[in-house]
């Protein structure tokens, strides 16, 4: 069982930030963030998620193209912005994730429903071990899904199988900037015990 | 920073399992494991999970028999399994979870892909916050979605706006029972820094 403080950095304390403060956020932080995500469990190991980082102001510039004005302000000022996709064709890896059953791959081609609901139940899955995993480094995240779905895509993901899902914005937060926090749903009005 | 003890137990020696120790899980642990997962963030603070814990012998027969054959012998021997469901009407609760924006119902009420997309996007995100936050409390979870949807919905959430989204065996696993662990993509096979 995690500690106090840890279960402090993950939940009962953590908050969604507007404001950051001017710390960067490196490549290897990136790539160590990943290589926690990763580990989160997804039906049949299909781990959907495909994520850009948003680091340079080119790139920066596409992506405040496509969000919704009230997220530009505080996505401008983020030093990294992960745009969380979802690969539509990842049912063509599992050869290589699930290779105890050859017959995974046919579970899913050709049956767009189902395709469509394994990968944004799976990918948001991995979003939510994203946030998780952000926050066990020390960074801080908002995400967010107020952006324009089609010129995102066409943006980043033109000529593949992966779309948006949400964005997060990573870093350090300016806890000046936060607003109050919001309630939550008692235990009774959201869970019951059969 | 989590420490390195923490990390494993979070993700990186974390396994979903398919065997489980005769340890009970109490109500007590449930609720813990409530009052931290309901603080992951999710859009406009709509919290659209809806948690029926199943544990009494009664609930966990109406239960497998929704399973498929493949997940009915574990989830058997589990103390207890969540069924992770959604509500389709969160939009109702948006006064009392987003007061400071009286607008936010009309954003949804009427949408019907926008309640469909937002519902399943943020009660999967809060999903990975309860696996999350069950291994921070020290239980081993087992997230499945091979299930009849149909069957379970008019077994748990008959007559009202609540849909299944997937399910989740918690308790204290069995590692004798474990598989080999499946690989993860790369990297660079899954995200790319710009």
């Amino acid at each position: 069982m995690l500690n106090d403080t840890a279960l402090q950095t993950l939940f009962t304390e953590a908050r969604t930030h507007n404001g950051w403060r001017d710390k960067p956020v490196t490549d290897e932080q990136l790539k160590q963030l990943y290589d926690l995500l990763k580990w989160g469990p997804t039906s049949a190991n299909c781990s959907p998620v495909r994520i850009v980082f948003v680091k340079s102001p080119e790139a920066k510039e596409k992506l405040l193209a496509c969000m919704n004005a009230g997220n530009i302000e505080k996505t401008k000022s983020a030093p990294v912005t992960a745009i969380i996709g979802m690969d539509m064709e990842f049912y063509e890896k599992l050869p290589q994730l699930f290779p105890h059953n050859p017959d995974a791959r046919s579970w899913f081609a050709g049956n767009q429903p189902n395709i469509e609901t394994t990968a944004m139940r799976n990918s948001s899955l991995q979003g939510g071990y994203f946030i998780m995993a952000a926050r066990a480094l020390g960074l801080d995240c908002a995400p967010m899904s107020g952006f324009n779905a089609d010129k995102m895509n066409e943006a980043f993901f033109k000529g593949t199988p992966v779309k948006a899902n949400f964005v997060c914005s990573i870093g350090y937060g300016d806890t000046s900037k936060l607003h109050p926090r919001g309630p939550r749903l008692a235990f009774e009005d959201a869970c019951r015990i059969e």
